[in-house]
């Protein structure tokens, strides 16, 4: 039994989330209809069916499925079905009262919402295998079924467990970590505080306490989250590979929930597949929608993924949830492919009447087909039925920008220099500066071989080992360009200060060691000197001593004033920059157009608003081009717009808010553009 | 035994709660003299003694009771006799800690505040049984005891509970409500997110859960809490009408807390009773004082009812207790007896030294008599002792504004389109705008007859059923004017979206159908074009297409730029407003203007800051008017004024700050001004 | 075996809390070498090392720390010897779970912090004893050992305690106090809200209720909480006495935390040390940290303390951790030095890699000793050492500032009148006044001995006895200057309010009685006139009525408008003033200026940003003067200037930003400047 590398579909997946159970019978059939009319190939279902389907313990009743699956496989729709394991039924937890999962303050979450359980639980786990295999067995040879949906979004809306399951699987599992107890006091430093352990079963669950707990400790129970999640994952990949060959995923929350290692679990799923929505406060929501599509294609190794969720309009969760303008759906929808989706889902085909979803937009809203959303639906099925040919190529990127969970999961901890530091705000202005370049990036982790790119940006890689920062000076060495921005490199693995000081891993490379950090007070701001330029900076300074490193921006205000503020390294081949404060967008932009130059990067003078990328394919590139604005630009290319149909000879015009994508003579060097 | 329509009591009740247990015995002496000085006549003993008469389960110690009431009586000052059931003894939660009201993380809440029981405890249901029929086979003949003060304040300060008491009771409360477990399914629309039942021991409280509960689950416990308070006061009442006759009420708490349905209420007390409370961030209390008091009366279906408690000053609780300035007592006053009022109550007679709420105010505050407080009671009391005739006279309203418990219920709850979005807002913006303008105001239901009113203003009716939804298309066909404003007939009745889209009921009434909602971001307006007027509204737009209606105001900028804002709508014999945003102050005045005009209403031009209401007798009508500016005013009108016992021959001045009565000729047609 | 007054030390000490067994052997001889350049002579060690020593209950292993007292005293470094029951080990926990602390709401605080310990819990109290006694046991004679250190700031993290033993203790501590049941009803007031007992028994902690708790209950549990802390510290302390003889202490939290009241605490004590950390957002930290000190010095009747932790740069703790500047750890020192303190520690020698507390600063940072810290931490040694003929010289006052945990925590409880009025921020403004005016302060409690003070002021004495009412009117009526803010004298003992009204029992000192509270709505202000000037003040009015006080300040506006804001009032041969408003910076600049002539005081017009404090020894005064500000100014005084070993004739000029300790000729009369 072989697994493919993608579901068995034709050209690019397009549908959604399909819930048949909480409609009457005779509105599937309208459903399928329309799904075709808007040309869906592809719907996920089952995934919160558990109740419905094994309707006592052991006792399974497969006949709605059943008709859902053949009523779409006779429509040519194919399915992806779902494990239903995000949302155990009413009866396991009746059954299994000790099943469910506790706060930090002890209180045993209840019935009435979704993901409740301990994935600690082994009655879970039994449980698992169990509704997984089950439909495994049935499904694996349906032609309908094409792929497997494993859980929902495992992280949400629970991942932390303090439950009595959860603490003696925590036990284990720091046995199997550490080996001694005096492993264990070594790497929590139980020294500090009096938090020595003489036995294993004196070790608890970083639960509520009077004060800041052991960071090492949390740090280790947010990797036991993840493990314990990811366990469970393997235990129903396990049991549905005992009956079934389609390729198995589980739906990421790339960028929105940073609770699970994508890296980690990309290396588990057949094809990497992605829920995004837009926050809708930030009108730049575009942004933020391309970070989470190339961290999607990242931790695939640059594979294909499938957009799994997002929303044809308004999501419901958010304080104040904007509707989509129109033709946003497609540009969001264009920007995954572009860079890298191979197939476009929603949440979900039919909007619910019931429920805690019931605002939350749809392919076929409330209002039903007479709607802006069902046309953009229909229209956008029909643009994406035009681009099958693109399916499989890949996107090239000249720039990394690290991204480590781990680091995230230590820097978050308590007791911090100062609230006004933080990953996020930090990796999106830097990524910012750079889709404003129309520059395509890729993630990474620091461990990773970054030989083959210019230039390699450190936002917020607070925890560094050794052995990263030996990777990040090797590749300087080598002849790359390095950034590193201020609160890098602080801490090990285990959430300890570097010998020698913070960013001590770093000091060959980086020319300069940090005698102190200095964050400023709530708003304060100083401006640096770079060159002819006064930049305006904030949140942070720090008392930089040079060695090798030139100073490049000097502050001229504030508790470093006079000191070096921006830095830059010559290491063997390669340069690294280091910036110890927080630039505004316009300080930051002018730092990074020397960085380029060192980098030997130049951005393409793409005309604001417009986002392109290039997906490289093994007989031709295709251009996929973004008018975020609303006003009509020009491009110079040439090629065969798949959308239009129609030859482009050597500009594009683009109207404003319009998509194109564009195949392109293919490129000899297979370079990003 | 027959139960009176009123206590037996000569003119307008004034008074007070008194606490007597909380003073040595002497100072009871003072009490009742000082009470005599003031005009007292009516107090409300016993609301929180249940520990002093019942000192152990079943033994019941009345000695001080008794003299107190015989105090009293001898003083001619009569008794409201209260029910100690709002806080049961130490004894009692010592004896059955499991009646205690448990929240929903499950903490069980203890002793030393007051309201801690849990409603559903059969031990507490039988405690309350047995001390209220003691109190009344007691006090059943006593002369001094007018009426029965229930319990106090129902649903504050803990109304929902979580405790096995509760759930137990929830789960025979559903069977009752849905007959089959299938019948919950389908109400609760429990296919969503897994939340079939399959066993009625299965279903839980709306306890702590990882993400947001169902909705229909959570409305359906907001119904269950009401009633389950309301069942205790049926018990109650049920024990004091075993023994005696007089007239029975409990306090309700209008317009500041929405946890139980007055509707429902009101028909089950012989008497409103109603506690007001200014908020004193609030710089014109005034105008959410007669939102309660109008809806004291329309809950009573317009009889006369009893203001049971305010302040004479500050109150405590608030963040910052602002005092009362010089005659703002009376003013309020007044406006409570001029919207029905013909009880004036104060919390309390005497200022605690000890406890919770020592710092609020009293009639006897703890400067004693010689300060402005006490001067002002007496001061009101003698007032009040001029009113006397106006006893039993009613207040006629051409407008009704819809108020619905159910309602506001379902609007609470989580994940909906925009946090900026309230009820309270929309129905005080409404009411605002009448009350500037003079105009009386009815509070209905839906469902309510409404064909007696000009018009009809919706502010916030989110859930409606088709029925009322019927109902309102009824009343517009039969000539009444209908003002709907936005996200309203969402939902039914179990918080389902309405086949057909958003506000499909209303369709025919309004002459449209609502595509999207499209909430603004934070802080986001947008201008309106209205006529000639351009007005500025903000939180809200929708995405409108008319069918019947015509645009009476147009977007001019936002996600619906060039789309219908403001409609109206012909059908039958009348007219249909809807109002898709949320205008400022100044718009919704502009717009007003025209509905008033459709309606045939028209604003009486009273001067700004002074507020009329005419009462309606048997054998007059009496203008109460009160002037909340600091300049004179004059206003058209001729009679008597009972408070100067002079005769007003066309013009009626009145100083800055000052109330009056005034008997007016009888209007034939029993019509408001 | 007679205790002395302070630890066998030369000179002042200098040091800082050493944690030696969070590092491996051989860091330890650095560290000795190291202190031995800083000139450190005391080192606080073992504060959280329990598990290390008693690694199983009643198991003890002494061997690392025998050889860390033995590399100390070979080096000549004194040891003050913690016991470490602030945080006791895990095997604790695990053998008696129900030892663990419980929040209000039953959540038994679990370990990995510190501090989670039911003080009441007799295992706890049993295992105090016996690891304090074999400390002493063992180190008693050792000649390293020159002080006792017992717990850690004892109050937090965790104070009050809602367990079983806790209220088991509180129903003992509470029948102590009271009597009988009887008396416990009286002095709550349980008449209100039906709260009243019958039996002990009944009686709970004030933990999680749904309305605001009984007030003096809530008084009565924050006394209990600090009584059994001290019930601890005692417990500890007789162990020690059992063997050894060197004095004890504990470190206080002087102006950080309230929750012990410090005045009782000092009583125990045989030295008074405390704990300080500037507050980072306070850009005039310097203010707080002098309260800090005036503080420790008041509560130990005068006499030399210790400070025993505070910062060399940043602490790790607040929402922005701010370094100091270049000389702000000399400053801050010689502040605390200046009013009285004997020993300048820090917490804590080497920064530590793990844990909770990385990020805080340290004597030895980790950057090591080529850093600033490094340097000035040396520099500091030198300093010190050169101030050994100060210790043991004392500080005296003109002013007295009330200062009352009591009232404090009274205050503090729920429901009063304003959330804006607050004891710290009135306090503060009082004190910051007197600094900026460089006149020296102490603190006091109401029934203290105030007659050596010229003027006395009650910023914040909401809670005020009658005995200690009596006690300021006879200061005043004695001669004395009394200042008595609003909100004060408002209740008695049980939190009742006093009767007469609010300040009655200071109606006589000072000449008014106050009707009713007048808070502002929030950000409210109004003009007073005081005088030809007009001052801005806030928050609060009130409505006065004078007897014998005369106007000194009037309102222009607010709801005291045209009614006194200050007055002023002879009684005796002295003068009470009240200030029933809360004046800006400038307004109560105006008022003191005249409060100082009535008490006979004159500001000595040091140049603004300059501190100065005379310590009066046995043969000669000290004059330490503190130049917070960037430039140099010169100071009229002559003497030894024993840091620069320099002769001052007549004009000490300070650099900006330095410090001077200069010898005086000792004054005759022993007054301050």
């Amino acid at each position: 039994m072989t697994t493919p590398a993608w579901p068995h579909l034709e050209g690019i997946a397009y549908g959604g989330d399909y819930n048949p159970e909480q409609w009457p019978r005779d509105v599937w059939d309208e459903d399928v209809r329309l799904m075709r009319e808007a040309g869906v190939n592809l719907v996920s279902i089952g995934i919160f069916s558990w109740g419905l389907i094994e309707v006592r313990e052991g006792e399974f009743d497969f006949t709605w499925l059943d008709d859902v699956i053949d009523l779409l496989h006779a429509n040519g729709i194919a399915v992806d079905l779902g494990t239903p394991t995000a949302s155990p039924p009413a009866w396991f937890f009746a059954t299994y009262p000790d099943a469910r999962a506790v706060t930090k303050d002890g209180v045993a979450l209840g019935f009435g919402a979704r993901g409740m359980v301990s994935h600690s639980a082994p009655e879970y786990r039994t449980a698992i295998a169990r509704i997984a295999g089950a439909l495994a067995e049935r499904y694996a040879d349906h032609p309908a079924v094409v792929m497997w949906h494993i859980h929902n979004e495992y992280g949400v809306p629970v991942g932390e467990d303090f439950s009595a399951h959860s603490v003696r699987a925590w036990r284990l599992w720091l046995q199997n970590r550490y080996g001694t107890i005096a492993g264990l006091n070594a790497a929590w430093g139980t020294a500090f505080w009096g938090q020595h352990y003489e036995e294993w079963e004196h070790v608890g669950a970083p639960a509520a306490a009077p004060s800041t707990i052991n960071p090492a400790q949390k740090l280790d129970f947010a990797r036991f989250t993840d493990e314990q999640l990811r366990a469970c994952f393997s235990i129903e990949k396990q049991a549905i590979r005992a009956h079934a060959s389609q390729p198995v995923t589980t739906n990421f929350m790339a960028n929105q929930h940073h609770g699970v290692d994508l890296w980690a679990w990309a290396r588990e799923v057949d094809i990497v597949s992605d829920d995004h929505y837009l926050w809708a406060a930030d009108e730049e929501g575009e942004i933020g929608l391309a970070i989470a599509a190339d961290l999607s294609r990242s931790v695939g190794g640059g594979k294909p993924w499938i957009l799994m969720e997002h929303s044809t309009s308004a999501v419901n969760w958010q304080p104040r949830n904007i509707a989509k303008r129109p033709g946003e759906m497609a540009r969001n929808s264009l920007s995954h492919f572009g860079r890298g989706a191979d197939g476009i889902l929603f949440f979900q085909w039919r909007a619910g009447r019931s429920g805690a979803e019931k605002f939350h937009s749809a392919m076929l809203p409330h209002a039903g087909t007479d709607s802006r959303v069902f046309r953009e639906v229909v229209d956008l099925g029909a643009k994406l039925s035009r681009l099958g040919e693109v399916r499989g190529s890949r996107v090239n990127a000249d720039v990394a920008v690290l991204w480590d969970f781990e680091s995230f999961w230590a820097q978050d901890l308590e007791w911090r220099p100062s609230e006004d530091v933080g990953h996020d705000e930090r990796i999106r202005a830097f990524y910012e500066r750079l889709w404003r370049d129309d520059i395509t990036v890729d993630f990474a982790l620091p461990g990773h071989d970054l030989s083959r790119y210019k230039l390699v940006i450190a936002p917020a890689q607070y925890l560094l080992t050794q052995a990263d920062a030996a990777n990040l000076t090797a590749y300087v060495r080598g002849g790359g360009t390095l950034v590193v921005s201020f609160f890098s490199a602080v801490v090990d693995e285990n959430d300890a200060v570097h010998p020698g000081g913070f960013a001590a891993p770093l000091a060959e490379a980086l020319g300069l060691r940090i005698e102190e950090h200095l964050p400023l007070r709530e708003g304060g701001t100083a401006e640096v000197a770079f060159g002819d330029a006064r930049l305006s900076a904030g949140v942070w300074q720090e008392d930089l001593v040079l060695t090798t490193a030139e100073a490049r921006g000097t502050y001229l205000a504030g508790p470093a004033e006079g000191q070096a503020a921006i830095t830059r390294n010559r290491l063997g081949e390669g340069t690294a920059w280091y910036i110890s404060t927080r630039p505004d967008a316009a300080g930051l932009q002018a730092v990074m157009a020397e960085i380029y130059a060192d980098a030997g990067i130049a951005p393409a003078g793409t005309p604001t608003g417009v986002e392109t990328i290039v997906r490289h394919g093994d007989d031709a590139d295709y251009l996929v081009a973004i008018n975020h604005g609303t006003e009509a630009v020009s491009l110079d290319t040439s090629g065969f717009d798949l959308l239009t149909q129609e030859e482009i000879r050597g500009t594009l015009v683009l109207a404003g808010g319009d998509v194109a994508v564009v195949r392109l003579p293919h490129a000899a060097d297979g370079s990003g553009r």
